[in-house]
């Protein structure tokens, strides 16, 4: 099954852009009166017919719209300090995507050596992973921001969740989300430098729980990794 | 920390090659007299300190053994097909590596794409992951088998368990674990193209259980880094 991304438009018409018409047509030979699967980031899986289909832009009939497709039990908004190796917080990106979020939200941390990050490079790669992977719900890229400004906006009701590795009272992340039964989740991992206290300390006092990840010794993208496996693990 | 890699030799010395002396003493400025930390791989962590000390090669003495540095609760040994793409399989030994098994063995399976498989890279990727995630017992790379002949090879006494994607009666692998207090854990992943029924036959007949992970649709490398993190979940 391939999975194929454009936008809903009037009167029941699905639209394809030229890149993903180039490559339905040229490569994949698709013609009018294919039905073929698409998604728009919403999480609906639509099967729809072409009827205009070109290298230039492609138009198809919505004929069916599965809405639980991509229905999920939790909620994630992973939080993560873009590491200093742009390719490894890609591959994080592409992993978690396969495995389903819901938003990444780049944080800059006081002792973070990456200090400003582009979105535009991560949401193609996020969009192609949903794609390979059937997912109809695309993550949402946030822009940038202070992990000091992420805490700040971080919903009340959600478990929220921070991983940092200096010395402190925490539970594991699995007995973090047993004791919860919220599966709305938010998970902050930070940069290779880890946390500030003080940013800890912020992330404490508007609610989130110290977590670890286990005694092994992660890098920043294996740890964002492992924190949003641990969430899949326990609703699998 | 800084964690070098190097062997035991006579009379109480540790030995470091060219390769390793090079950077120890050219990058990072040692000599005779300092102490550091080695590891031989075999997962006890040493003091050493040095005696001989240029590029071409370094002599320490022994002066501590941790031999608890690396203590795991489990043990795996991880079998999966080497990926069409090279890059993806060694990203995983990587980070397999970080969280922790025991043994890797690439497995050819009847589907694979990927017929033939060195392991050289690999070795030197898993030591390089080792060193940097400050573990000291360094996972086995074992020359390439079939999948057939892997299943026959596997220790009774462990819990086995295989993946696959077509129909089948699966537990998630969070319950087989559950289930389990066996500490020693196979874990079995096919290739892009799933295994054969054949194969999975094979493996049922022998004692592996059936599990899937979760109902997402993961690539190869994901799903064994998935598998290793359920059974580290299950530890932390």
């Amino acid at each position: 099954m391939e999975l194929f991304y454009g936008r809903v438009g009037d009167e029941n018409l699905f639209l394809f852009d030229a890149e993903e018409s180039a490559h339905m047509v040229k490569v994949l030979r698709h013609k009018a009166g294919d039905r073929i699967q698409a998604m728009d980031g919403s999480g609906i899986l639509y099967t729809v017919e072409l009827q205009e289909c070109s290298p230039k832009g492609s138009a198809a009939r919505i004929v069916g719209e599965d809405k639980d497709w991509d229905r999920r039990e939790y909620k994630i908004e992973l939080a993560v300090c873009p590491t200093k190796n742009n390719e490894r917080y890609e591959w994080m990106g592409e992993k978690v995507t396969e495995v389903g979020i819901d938003s990444l939200v780049p944080v800059i941390g006081e002792r973070s050596e990456r200090k400003v990050y582009k979105t535009e490079r991560m949401r193609r790669i996020l969009l192609s992973a949903a794609k390979q992977s059937l997912k109809t719900k695309l993550p949402q890229v946030m822009e940038p921001m202070s992990v000091l400004e992420f805490i700040e906006r971080t919903p009340k009701n959600a478990l929220k969740l921070i991983a940092y590795c200096f010395e402190g009272e925490k539970l594991s992340i699995r007995e973090a989300l047993e004791k919860s039964s919220n599966p709305e989740v938010v998970i902050l991992i930070g940069p290779e430098g880890d946390f500030s206290p003080k940013e800890v300390a912020a992330a404490l006092k508007a609610g989130f729980k110290a977590v670890h990840l286990g005694p092994s010794r992660l890098r920043t993208e294996t740890a964002a990794i492992c924190a949003v496996m641990s969430v899949y693990n326990k609703y699998m």
